[in-house]
């Protein structure tokens, strides 16, 4: 099942080992602090278990939130990257559960 | 419906505006640039509109995902302030989807 997982970690250090962690379960690191991916239950809790090891006491969130196709298909993501043409910005909409092609049809 | 509303924005400026109008549209503020609450559809599709415009051909990411009651309910998050007593900070999981007296009996 598709899964986002979002952190808001104060302490560098710990940040980087949580989002190695992110890595090491084959998640994609879609924004600064956000990974998205496939993962099993089983996977989620024991991701769950590693980061609330990585985190301990230091200050910190974590939300692991599995997407079910549904809801990707209804959700909608704006990418925009330094120096794109003005029609690329304004196109520059995607729809994380469907394909890019589906996408562009709007 | 339950929605997230993630983002990464590089310009001050333009970040504060992408928060000012997740808050506009009655969602909270659960990480450092991540919201939560809920949402009509076409509360989203307008508040979708809403940051295409802020983000014009700025560079910056927004994802909004609507996230039904059965993902919620599988949903786990750790949330540590800094200075929490340890047993807290082992018990500070919460279940976004389930009242906390039920998050509580784990």
């Amino acid at each position: 099942m598709k899964t986002l997982v979002s952190y808001d970690i104060v302490e560098d250090k710990v940040r980087r080992k949580v989002f190695e962690a992110c890595k090491d379960y084959g998640l994609t690191n879609v924004q600064y602090s956000l990974f998205f991916g496939d993962m099993t239950h089983n996977r989620r809790e024991e991701l769950f278990q590693r980061l609330r090891r990585i985190i301990g006491r230091q200050e910190g969130k974590v939300l692991i939130c599995p997407v079910c196709d549904k809801d990707l298909r209804l959700s909608k993501a704006i990418e925009v990257s330094a120096g794109m043409p003005e029609e690329a910005a304004e196109a520059a909409v995607s729809y994380p559960g469907r394909s890019r092609k589906k996408a562009r049809a709007g």
